[in-house]
């Protein structure tokens, strides 16, 4: 291609950018314009795609980190011709129901790979898509699995401190895969970065193992050669790109003001004919969308190679491969759980949910040794989500199947999206519950995108003692359920949390939490009846001799405080029952009638969770008495804060008799 | 000293760490051991402080941001003589109600200076306090203020994404008094570092502009040789030095085991007799304990300098410098906002409440124009929260008082702590409502330790239109909410946001969220009491003409609604009353009687919030209807998306209207 195809082409991403956010009156024109000369290069030369087979599982990953630029994910789209970006869409930027929405939305957008925006997740989540590539090569092979993921992140993204754990893992796991393309435009929303930011990226980002380097962002050749340096590498490569913000905005390039607003009809003219592009809203020439669609084919034949190649793995491993793609669970999987349920009634298994969480992985891991990808941040032994079987992934053990992420809950979290994304696995990573606060942005986006990903938290309450306040989740179950699509599950027992486990491996449009104990718990469940209870939030777990006059409303670790409150009160001649939560949000969602029978009406509802007490009010109404803390929690053994806190069946009878006068 | 002396000094702290942990079954003997050698060289001979006076404004600031090393910090503050630190207390470590919790938590101990445990807290708050150090200095002269700040941080402190926002800030500002000590120990929980880790952290923080060198950890001459250079650095400084986890440990220093658990009898009996320390269990010999007693009363000099120097700045000044130590508001405060909600009810402002905060802040910034310190994640002009007499903070305008943090909100959130915990300024931090969830963990961190921060929260719901749903909290609210001693306010106009930012200044003991809007509002105050009736969370903004039938509570953007929806139900005969309910929570904890009031007994009640329901049924009843959100948003413009998610006031009408049958 001649500097003048690249050029024209370059162009008309910025004209439909321009355009765009001209007519929706906001947006951002900043980015794609600044960016149009690596992301032609990128789309014509070397990203492997084909737009007709957006979901080809071999392709090239392209993320769009900076994704306040969606635009030039979008004209990059109509351009290189995905059937589903039509000029309308465009037209209908940032409108409702649009497949143009202000950030990029891959649950909404076909050929977006992930959603971006929240700056740092992008590049973050990448990380992962290169792991899973990694992996999946060496099981099913290079001939199947031989792809590039490729970064265009900005200063936002790499200032987030997500982004360097990210990096960190990415050096260390030697992913050369993974090439980021910096647009090292100098410019944020304030002014230029120099106001707030003075760091070297390059050296950064060599300290963590990467191949960087510093190139013209707007020399189509600079570019080409970066990237075929980047190809060669044996490490993750980082392409900082000196670019001009704007470029082609007569008076706002290279300037904060080109970065988040529309150009304005003076400077749209301007631009445009500085660019040499035509004046027309939304007009691109044949022959340059004629050269963009062939970009856009340009990757069929790698893909009908593929094809072949795919078919000489032989029938079983193909069913695998693409079973596997589709997220859909081994049939070996449920009748493992099954047998798992069976032995747990056979012989009662008395110790923490975390335990009996490795008893269930244990099961799990057997039956998908492959797909089943767990890891923790750091609290291997503590999280216990390691099968015995599990071998550590490494840059040189790619089939390692059990991820040491260091100390890096937030990039954990957005690496799990990004497998989970890629495909291939049923990811789940593991932490103490209250360092959901560190990985929240990642987990919110594994809700809003409906990322089938488990976290595995545990030491779930004031139960994990006397490294206190700082490590007792007390509002982290109430802050997790309030997330939309987030599933929140706290067993009481092994056999719930077996049945939690299936829940949520079979959950692949969203997220699920479990919340396990560090402490010992009695095994409260004689039946494992084959509809799963925990599927509808709740149910009754001990039924009440007679009308019930209380009704007892528990999840985890205090689910065996009811029970033994309703002996207690069964002694004084008190009729109750104990409901187990072991989710509360699902619970209400249930159907009104499903969620009444749950809820009962007896007129005394008392709810026992070692937590705060917001969102219980909606299971035991406002006069309700709720059993739990009011505060943060302290350091001492769990026993004496259990005491401390009044959490204990002794306060549950008396705030009972309280109410029944 | 000599080596010998070094070496005593440095086992005692060795011999106490390990006598807690064992007694305690519980703990963290690794870290303490392992830089006993450096804690002993910057206690004895760089650390200025005086035990005897742990809050002397002028005292160099200790962070332990290894958290988990607790019993280091206790070791030393019982060794150099902190009074309130006994022996008992070291016996008691970690049990309920001792001042030697699992972690450092300074609400709790005299001498801690902050509360640590989750990793790259500290590092991060320490850039904080020493940016407060470097503004005061520059404000009241170098003789009053002029104090390091050293930090102790982990493998884990510096793998947290939040090290790297940190990290950037302080070399972007050249903070030359903030000196990080690297406990680089090669081991983390689950095992070397090298399972997760290949940073090379030397050339890590050269990239962000420290100095950074590599020393021996053990070796007292090149502890000390690296802390001098550092002193003398016009850039903040890393000393990584190499240590041995649990040193002296006969099997297990130098390994994970070493890290998170009491040694046992046997490993601890071979420690001592390695390290040559008395078996006796809590036993200092009485020179080792005269010498650290001697080191712990070093700066008394310092400190009666210092009082002859404080003496000399005459009455105002010491007045003043006293005042912002304490978290005093000054008297023109309350004047100040006074006046300017005068001013509103003169000409009432229907504008974006981000925009009427930015009013009240020009009449506050000029009521106390060195204290008040705003700064945003690089959304300066988003958020509102500059006033126009505000020059940026930079290492050159270190008189500056609004600070570019840059896109770093989980950092700029602990700076926030560490500026309130050295004492001097009133400190807010501004970004969007939904990037809270990057924020968090430090903002947990204010709430636990009861610091008075503010964050100025904009764009608060889906009212910030096309950006979308990535950008539109929906549970941030509820989640803020449900965090203990953090105050969420959401102000429903103009007025309303000036009685919220006054009680946001005047809390001194957690932190405050001013929820902001982008769009803007009309001002439905028409007076304005000076009992502020935000104080109690809620109170009855239109009462209902004759006996209420319905009873509608919203917040922020949604009263609007409410009255409107109050409007059409008079039309309709109804009797209807509006309560504005700015803060949710703290409406729940008004006493029983009050709240009842405030709720009122109307038999059909609605809340209107841009939000999750989670947490409302505590007003409304598990009956009430909400009219709210259910799921995320959506990218359009925001009237498009109130009428699409049936957040209007003819859906309230028609929800009351159904009640009512």
């Amino acid at each position: 291609m001649t500097q003048v195809d690249h050029t024209r082409m370059a162009n008309a991403i910025r004209g439909l950018a321009m355009d765009a956010v001209e007519k929706a009156k906001s947006g951002h024109p900043g980015l794609p314009m600044g960016t149009a000369d690596i992301a032609t290069v990128l789309f014509t030369q070397f990203l492997k795609f084909d737009a007709a087979a957006p979901t080809w599982p071999d392709r090239d990953r392209f993320v769009l980190s900076a994704g306040h630029g969606s635009m030039l994910l979008y004209a990059l789209l109509y351009l290189t011709g995905n059937k589903d970006m039509t000029l309308d869409q465009i037209r209908n930027f940032r409108q409702l129901g649009s497949k143009t929405p202000g950030h990029p939305e891959n649950f909404e957008t076909s050929g977006v790979e992930t959603t971006t925006g929240p700056l740092g997740q992008g590049i973050a989540t990448s990380v992962g898509m290169a792991l899973a590539e990694k992996m999946l090569a060496a099981e099913f092979g290079k001939k199947v699995v031989s792809h590039h993921t490729y970064v265009l992140a900005s200063d936002g993204d790499l200032m987030e401190g997500v982004s360097q754990e990210a990096i960190a893992m990415a050096g260390h796991w030697k992913l050369n895969k993974l090439i980021v393309m910096y647009d090292d435009n100098g410019i944020s929303i304030d002014g230029p970065t120099s106001l707030a930011d003075s760091v070297d990226q390059v050296k950064r980002f060599k300290s963590a193992g990467w191949a960087a380097e510093l190139i013209d962002g707007h020399d189509p050749k600079a570019i080409a050669a970066a990237l075929t340096r980047a190809q060669k590498s044996n490490k993750p490569s980082l392409i900082a790109c000196k670019t001009i913000i704007g470029y082609g905005a007569p008076t706002r390039a290279g300037t904060a003001k080109a970065h988040g607003e529309a150009l304005g009809a003076d400077e749209l003219k301007g631009a445009k004919e500085k660019l040499g592009i035509s004046l027309d809203a939304f007009s691109v020439p044949d022959d340059v969308l004629k050269a963009w669609r062939a970009a856009g084919s340009r990757g069929t034949a790698a893909r009908e190679e593929w094809e072949s190649a795919f078919a000489e793995l032989g029938p079983r491993k193909r069913a695998e491969f693409e079973r596997r793609i589709r997220h859909e669970r081994p049939a070996a999987l449920s009748k493992a759980l099954r047998a798992h349920k069976k032995a747990l009634l056979d012989s009662p298994q008395n110790v923490a949910t975390r335990k009996s969480s490795e008893s269930a992985i244990e099961a799990i891991a057997a039956a998908m040794p492959m797909e089943f990808l767990a890891g923790s941040a750091d609290l291997t032994g503590s999280n216990n989500n390691k099968a015995k079987s599990a071998v550590a992934f490494s840059a040189k053990t790619p089939k390692g199947r059990f991820i040491h992420y260091g100390i890096r809950e937030h990039g954990m979290a957005a690496a799990l999206n990004g497998i989970f994304l890629h495909g291939g696995f049923a990811p789940n990573g593991a932490t103490f519950l209250v360092f959901t606060d560190y990985a929240r942005p990642a987990m919110r986006l594994a809700a809003l995108m409906g990322a089938g990903v488990v976290y595995v938290m545990t030491h779930d309450s004031i139960g994990l003692g006397e490294d206190g306040p700082t490590h007792q989740p007390v509002e982290h179950l109430s802050a997790l359920r309030a997330i939309p699509n987030m599933r929140v599950f706290r067993p009481c027992d092994a056999v719930e949390v077996a049945e939690c486990w299936e829940l949520a491996l079979n959950r692949i449009d969203g997220p699920t939490v479990l919340a396990l104990t560090r402490q010992n718990l009695p095994q409260l469940r004689t039946n494992a009846p084959n509809d799963n209870p925990c599927a509808h939030g709740a149910y009754e777990l001990v039924a009440a001799q007679g009308d019930a006059k209380v009704s007892l409303f528990a999840s985890g670790s205090e689910v065996e405080i009811a029970v033994a409150a309703q002996k207690q009160l069964t002694e004084r001649g008190i009729a109750s029952r104990v409901v187990s939560v072991p989710s509360l949000e699902l619970l209400l969602a249930q159907p009104a009638d499903r969620k009444a029978a749950i809820i009962g009406n007896a007129p005394v509802k008392v709810a026992i969770e070692a937590a705060v007490r917001w969102g219980w009010d909606a299971v035991i109404g406002q006069d309700g008495d709720f059993i739990g803390m009011h505060g943060f929690g302290a350091s001492a053994p769990a026993k004496d804060l259990f005491k401390h806190f009044g959490i204990t069946a002794e306060a549950v009878v008396n705030a009972a008799l309280k109410r029944l006068g």
